[in-house]
This record gives structure tokens, sequence and C-alpha cells, in this order.
């Protein structure tokens, strides 16, 4: 008979023991990859709750909290996810995922708004349709390797918010693909469309982790930026975002998805506003 | 314009960059209680993800874990809860809630069982109607403070499994409190009662946490054992299990209730099974 699960009331330290009694019955019990999650998890959500000693009011609060954020979901709407997001473990999860060479572009998250079967534009197009207002810009670079080489034939899959703060696949009234397009660059590498300046936006605040937010003193901004997924033959899959400097959410993005290399500026032009910015691609191993 | 939550790149290690991020926001932004939280659960949740480093694809099976927890909740059943139990959460927290002195009897959870308002039995009764089967057994001992000293007055409030290992709460066909009811010691802290022996049960197999067990190996057994929630003017509360020594699943209590101080013999005597066990209560504080 195991014995793994029994708690030794003679242990220095009954909480201690309730550890160990966990930790020993996976041991026991659990194989491979499971057997290493449930031990970390374990080792982690007691630390946690050793930590901050939870009231049992508290922890019932914590057990309403995840089954409120459960019935939060739906077909449209994934609110373990914007928990992930807001307590930047999906960035935590991106980085681990996506380490990068020094000078390789950093990645971002790709989030909830990207739609697969965007039109492929050639360079030089204007992303938006003609009813959409806001600042319009150039953007405009390569993408090179880690040794500034021309990638040709590389597609940018691009999307981002319309002027009035919504992604197009969030808004049923428009274009379905509105600020969404696909470029390709030549043997040179380079790459130019026109779109409109981006702008903040929020995240859902109306569900619980909208609630957490607030309980936290935050908010549930998100800077202004594009999003970009870069793909080559060859090359590892780029997928990140560029963040407008003169953004009053850059320092307290909801989500943590602002890297310092990401952060660009628009320059002013005769023409309007203008971009250039490079992408540095990484060899697929 | 706050920064704190903007990554840079240039720091080391970028994922470890990531969680300073977060902790940076949140100690520009939280205060108190939610602030000590929030920095304890960042810390462990990120430690939690560095150290099993998961890919992508496991970062978004438990998203799809958490989610189906909270669908599965309603009225009846509670999956977070259950969720708790089997990592332990809950019987961790009740151990740091109900530190108690050396001699004093231990605590165990209250479970989703306990129903108010059982009948008040005198000494001697039987808890169990004259349909239901098993072993009978007469339990009786004393309810004492920490200096042996009798407590008079002390309410025993009593519930268990019936032989077909469902608890009265569970089984709409009989008794809404078969072998559940309410004792009373006398002058000298005695209490005895009939009731019959607990059989060993399962927590619920057929939701999220059912699949969690099983990948991990484990199994969804409770070994027998009779509940008892002690009061008395003057002295805490005890919430308490007593356990069957002769339980196959005493050594791997799917949520890891046992104590080995908890741990009891029934002795067979010739009017069938005896058990003698004292409770010892601390003075409220």
């Amino acid at each position: 008979m195991p014995k793994s699960a029994r708690i030794d009331a003679s242990a220095a330290s009954a909480e201690d023991e309730v550890t160990r009694a966990v930790l020993r019955r996976v041991e026991e019990s659990s194989e491979g990859r499971m057997r290493e999650l449930m031990l970390s998890l374990t080792r982690h959500l007691h630390g946690f709750i050793r930590e901050v000693e939870p009231s049992e009011a508290e922890w019932m609060a914590a057990i309403r909290f995840l089954t409120e954020t459960g019935k939060k979901c739906d077909e449209r709407r994934q609110e373990f996810i914007l928990l992930s997001d807001t307590l930047g473990a999906t960035m935590l999860i991106d980085a681990i995922n996506n380490r990068k060479p020094e000078g390789a572009t950093e990645s971002s998250v790709l989030g909830p708004f990207y739609q697969e079967g965007a039109p492929a534009y050639d360079n030089g197009a204007d992303l938006a349709d003609a009813a959409t207002g806001g600042e319009r810009v150039l953007i405009a670079g390569r993408v090179i390797d880690l040794d500034g080489a021309a990638i040709a034939g590389a597609e940018l899959d691009v999307w981002q918010t319309a002027p009035d703060a919504l992604y197009a696949a969030q808004d049923a009234s428009g274009d379905s693909f509105n600020l969404c397009g696909r470029l390709t660059t030549g043997a040179d590498g380079r790459y130019w469309f026109y779109t409109r300046k981006p702008v903040s936006y929020t995240v859902p605040g109306d569900g619980p982790v909208g609630a957490m937010l607030s309980a936290a003193g935050r908010h549930n901004w998100r800077p202004a930026h594009i999003h970009f997924k870069l793909s080559a033959s060859g090359y590892e899959t780029l997928v990140t975002q560029l963040f407008t400097d003169d953004d009053p959410y850059l320092g307290s993005d909801a989500v943590f998805g602002v890297k310092d290399s990401l952060v660009v500026h628009y320059v002013a032009t005769d023409d309007g506003l203008r971009l250039d910015h490079d992408f540095v691609m990484t060899a697929a191993s």
C-alpha cells in the first residue's frame, strides 16, 4: 500500500509536510513530462500559498475568480488567455519559445486579432480603405538576415487597429481585412506600403480580469502598435509588433508586449508620416 | 510616464526581464494586500514557467484545461475546489489557518458534503435509519482541553458516507440527514453514538480534474472516514476527519486529507465494532 499521500503529524512543520505528501504522491504515480510539470506546479503553487498565507475567505475568492474567468470564455472571448497576458505569462512563454541571437528582431505575441488569409498587395499599396481616417504613414525597409544580406520573397503579414481603435477582426461593420495585408520583398529584400498610424486601445475590461486589474490599480490599455508576422523559406517565422514611441501607455502596456528594440519613431515629412524599419530574421534550425 | 512595464532588450536575460517588468508594474500600481498577493503570484507563476519552459502548445492546453474547469462548475459541482483539493492546496490552507499546539486534535477539511441543521440526538442514539446496511459501530470518547479537563456542552456535528458510498447530501432518494447528527457532551465531556463503518468513495472523475489525475497516474479515491465539526463556547471550532486504518486508499487519498494522528482502529467486540476516541480542543484566542 502506498503511504506517500499521508501527512505525518510529527513533522517539524505540518505545512511543509502537506507539500511533501503531494510531491511524494506525484513521484510515485506520474511519469515523463506530466511528472515534471506536476512536481514543479506543486512546489510553486504551495510556495505561493506558504508565502502569502491566504485566509479561507481569500482562497474562496480566488476559486470564485477562476470560476468566473472560465464562465466568461466563449467563441469570441478567451478570458484565461487575457489573464495569462495581463500576468506577463504569455510574453514570458513567447520569450522562452523564441530565443534569438543578438541582432535578430525580437518577438512579441501574436494576440487574438490575427486573421489568416489577408489580401496580398504589391509594394506601395495602401492597406486602408477609402473611408478610413487617421494619419497616413509610409512604412518601408528591408528584410535581412543576421549578416545584413537581403531576404528575397519574404512575406510580411500585417494587421493593426483602425483610428476607431478596432481591429478588422473586431469590426463587423467594415471591410473584414481593412488595415490588414500581405507584402512580399523583392530581390533587394525591400518592402513598402501605406497605412494609418495605429492608436492605443483597451483589452476587455468588463470581466473578472478587468476587475483584477482595477483591484491592482492597473489600467487595461495597450500602447499603439502594428503587428507583423514574417515568413521566408529557410528562416524562422517571426511574430512581432512595432510600438509608437509617443504613446502614453508605452510604459504601462496591460499585457507587457513592449520591448525597447520594438519602439519606433514616425518621422513627419511633406508627404505625411514615414517609418523606416528593417526586420532581421534568423535561419531555420 | 511610467516606464516600468517596458522590457529592456539589453538585459542579460530577456526572460528575467519580462518578470521584472511585471513586478515593477505591480510595485508602482498596487497597494496593500493586493500588492503583496500580486507580487508573490507573479514570482511563483513565472518561476513555474521558467522551470518547466512550456511550449506554446502546452500553454494552450493549460488554458483549455482551466477554461473547461470553469465550464464544469455549477450549483452542484465546484471543479476548481476539486482542483485545489487534488493539488493539496486546500489541505495546505487548512493547515495554515488551523495551527494548533502540540496535543490538540489536528484539523482536516470540511469538504463539500457538510449540511447545516442535522438533527440533534441524545448520546447512545443510532445515526443510521433502519434501512441502512453496513457494519454497526459504537463511537465513544471525551471532548477535553489541552490539560485533559472535560469540556461539557460541546457539540459534535457528524456526517459520513452510507455503505453505498454516498453522503446524505448526495443521495436524493433517502433520508436527507441519514448518518448525520449532532451530539452534545455531558458534564464529564463524554459522547457516544452508533453509526455504520464508513466506506471509501471517489471524488468526481468525469471532468477535467479527473482527466488530470488520470494523466498523472493518480486515482480519485478517498479512504473511508467520518467527519466531525466540534464547537464549544470558549473554544476554537474544530473541523476534522477520522480515517479507518484498514482502508486500501489510506496512503493515497486523492485530496491529501489523511494525517497520521487522525487514523483510527475499530475494535471488534461481541456487540459489533467499537471506536474509542477523544477530541482535544484549544481555547478560543
